[in-house]
């Protein structure tokens, strides 16, 4: 089974290290880091670089697909070949997903018409942008397409996907083996996020044009 | 601020990536990946790479340092030079941490004796050997010593360091940024595992020589 995670410059480290770490651990798979081109690829805040094994040339199918998000996604929407790679993969899974703002991506390659899907939740109205239904949930499940809200929550999406493809109790031996038994500091929700709290991340998420004023 | 994170082959990425998705967003910190050679460092499956963008002998004092586990912390743990440079930069830091079995190299630094420290579950025991005083908690804390539990458990370390480095708003708004608002499809705790979970892990951990029979 071959796993294929896109990577691109100015992607978020989080949004595809966390399904890496979930599916690399499902026996039998094969997961594979896919750029533009291959070599580094550095996070939007270029402190760290992860490496695309492989270019898009060289994969012409996978069984999953992990798109992530980071600020880096829209360079990747501007370019037709890249949201082609993207359909033509999508045309050979059993799974296609997001993570964060990878949801435009996959929204931009027209594969989110008429579907609930899920983002960030700063960028959550832009779904509606590519004919997609914004819906607020950690995970959302269309036929085989899955969308996974911001950043970490990758993570619970790959762990739902791994029981669908290696059962209940791998996938649970998964989440024990990656100690996945959160104990946050804070809330974690926006939505009941106190106003101290919003006005800084508003102000970052305008400034990035991720949100508008 | 500068935060230096080790990066080693055998690494488990999560390790090391959720801390520095967390950190990388506290204001004036800059992060930076440190190896012993500059270059790409390998996850323990190989099909994920990491860059380390400085040698641990261009840097020579950090303000935070994370050491991230893995199964290849072993080969840092058997280099006296690797242990006399996490021992340097430990002389320098405000706050010296682990995720996962990178506290094993925290021990066999010397760093460890008398303190209070925790691990991944299945290397638990292991502290001991170090003069540690194995504690079964997601994070612990010893006056400047952090250790946090297995792989994920170093996003929630994470998150109260950027509290007690840039106060408890600016660490709420970190974790809202994440989208850190978990909803894991099982519960994670190894203690709490139904029997067939926990065969599938102790059969694996025994063959990579992390737990014994």
């Amino acid at each position: 089974m071959r796993i294929a995670i896109l990577a691109f410059d100015g992607i978020t480290a989080l949004d595809a290290v966390g399904p890496y770490e979930v599916l690399q651990r499902v026996p039998g798979a094969e997961v594979v880091l896919v750029g533009e081109s291959r070599g580094l690829k550095r996070t939007d805040t270029a402190s760290l670089a992860i490496n695309a094994d492989r270019s898009v040339s060289e994969i012409t199918s996978a069984d999953v697909i992990v798109v992530p998000g980071g600020f880096g996604e829209q360079q990747v929407r501007a370019k037709p070949a890249m949201l082609e790679w993207v359909r033509s993969i999508h045309a050979t899974t059993r799974w296609t997903t997001s993570v964060c703002t990878g949801a435009l991506i996959l929204g931009a390659a027209g594969l989110l018409k008429g579907l609930a899907a899920t983002t960030h939740w700063a960028a959550l109205p832009q779904l509606a942008n590519f004919g997609a239904i914004p819906t607020s949930a950690r995970v959302v499940e269309q036929g085989k397409i899955i969308t996974a809200a911001g950043v970490s929550s990758g993570i619970d999406m790959a762990l739902r996907l791994a029981g669908r493809i290696a059962g209940d109790t791998m996938a649970h031996a998964i989440q024990v083996g990656i100690e996945y038994d959160p104990q946050p500091p804070f809330d974690g929700s926006h939505q009941r996020a106190p106003a101290p709290v919003m006005a800084i991340l508003r102000d970052f998420y305008t400034r990035r044009g991720l949100m508008t004023e």
